[in-house]
């Protein structure tokens, strides 16, 4: 049965504004109870339900609590964690809701599973939870070339893209900031947020051109296909390499992350090209330091592999 | 006078950590009232005095206000505004106030003048109204790879590096985003936020090493000096370096700005070598968006010129 929301469209309003603001990405909400077609008092609660893919934290909890307490909304606001209520209230809560915030965000990864690039979206989507669909296109048989690929996915012919309902968002490092927004892999504190994104562009200016293009040109390409001048490169690209995972050594010698005191999106962004460096001719055994992060990084709760 | 500020060490803790995550950089903040050295009741409000260079925006106040709203503060926050208030308040307030964050902000860009990287962070600062101080270096003459330098200022042996206090933040674009933050410059939205980045990070990764190179190789090595690899790479590096620029004037062709409907960091990142690929052999006649844009950031309150 499906009924119709009792509150007025200002209160709508105001209860989709806190949501928009604080509710990260794949986490919904809905109405159950008198306000879910019932025939609530004036004064009666909203009862609203949060379904996470997961338990949702305390923290979250009593940010959304909080701001509900301080707004302008004339009746409570209840929280309840789909996650954590018993199976016959849920039944009840599933019977009736009316749904505010869907959990299924519309996010298309655009992509060839082989590359790192995309590998740190799908990583990222793990990390925090998040479901993506997938949809693979072959590099290596032009299919993020052809006229449909431009006119709607890319203009400039590369994956991944990060599709988002209607709205598609090119360049892996941005797509994995969309995603992570508001949660611990982005700091809020100004200069460690910038810090993160320092690696970041370290990444896409230092590292991947060198090690990810090394890769490429050596596992897929072949070596006996390269053109002249790309011939030519390879010294300067493996010297430019092995210079950025020298860095990323040192940085790590004494410190377990990149920024602060756990994983962030630095590490992520890093991780992808580096722990199939050694497929461009790049020993992981020069750099324990590195090697050694790499395994922190396998440990972390929702890890997924590269696909081989 | 001066007295003691009377809060907990938590509630303190709680208060630097909302200012350290929403002050924008060059507006200071501080105690007056009650909690500042007098004998407040356990419910007394904190009033706070935010102090910038001009008049701060109501959306700036709105937030903060949220913020400490939301926090787990036992009081409420007054927010005051040093340029707002009366000069007898000014008086009062000025006598008996104990600062939490100082205006002065410490800042040094680490910059060769002819760097269109280290420009634009000068540029971010100045349509900010921040001050920066700056340290000049050569790097036609290794300047940044002396053991100093690499040492105290970053391993990686670039500029430009942003110095904030004792901390060195390396990667342009990344210091950008260290100003900007919580500025126009850098959208909330978590769409526009991401899409901002999108292009900052096309800007290092296809239009920097292209654009930005055959200027250096052509303009500041001379051709006749470059490695018979670099030769090799200039027909890739000039069609590389044109698709950047077609990208842009297609996304431009009917829109004023990379994203949105104002100037972000995003075309702060692309102006820097965009108006000077001509120095590139990269013609702007071929690019009239892009030419019309180069006209619209040169007339934005606040513009400087990169020093020629």
């Amino acid at each position: 049965m499906s009924g119709q929301l009792v509150v007025t469209p200002a209160e709508r309003a105001e209860v989709d504004s806190i949501l928009a603001r604080l509710l990260p990405i794949g986490v919904g909400a809905a109405v159950f109870g008198s306000r879910a077609g019932g025939t609530p008092k004036p004064w009666s609660d909203l009862d609203l339900v949060l379904e996470g893919s997961e338990r949702l934290s305390v923290d979250l909890l009593g940010k959304l609590g909080r701001a509900f307490d301080e707004s302008d909304l004339p009746w409570r606001v209840d929280l309840v964690d789909h996650a954590s209520v018993s199976p016959s209230f849920r039944k009840i809560i599933d019977a009736s809701k009316i749904p505010l915030v869907s959990r299924a965000v519309d996010l298309v990864l655009h992509q060839d599973p082989r590359s790192g690039n995309c590998y740190k979206i799908a990583l990222t989507a793990a990390l925090l939870g998040i479901p993506l669909a997938t949809r693979d296109y072959d590099i290596m048989q032009g299919e993020t070339r052809t006229p449909e690929f431009l006119a709607r996915v890319n203009a400039n012919g590369r994956i991944p893209v990060l599709q988002i309902g209607d709205k598609f968002l090119p360049e892996s490092n941005a797509a994995c900031w969309y995603l992570a927004q508001g949660s611990a892999l982005v700091p809020a504190d100004r200069f460690a947020q910038a810090d993160v994104l320092r690696w970041m562009f370290f990444e896409q200016y230092s590292h991947e051109p060198n090690v990810a293009t090394l890769r490429f040109w050596l596992r897929f390409v072949g070596q006996a296909n390269l053109s002249e001048a790309q011939q030519a490169q390879i010294p300067a690209k493996r010297a430019a390499g092995d210079a950025a995972l020298r860095l990323m050594d040192e940085h790590l010698a004494h410190r377990d992350w990149f920024v602060g005191t756990g994983a962030t999106l630095a590490d992520i962004a890093l991780f992808a090209y580096t722990h199939v460096c050694e497929q461009g001719g790049f020993p992981l055994d020069d750099y324990p330091a590195v090697a050694a992060w790499l395994e922190r990084m396998r440990a972390l709760p929702g890890f997924v592999a590269m696909e081989p």
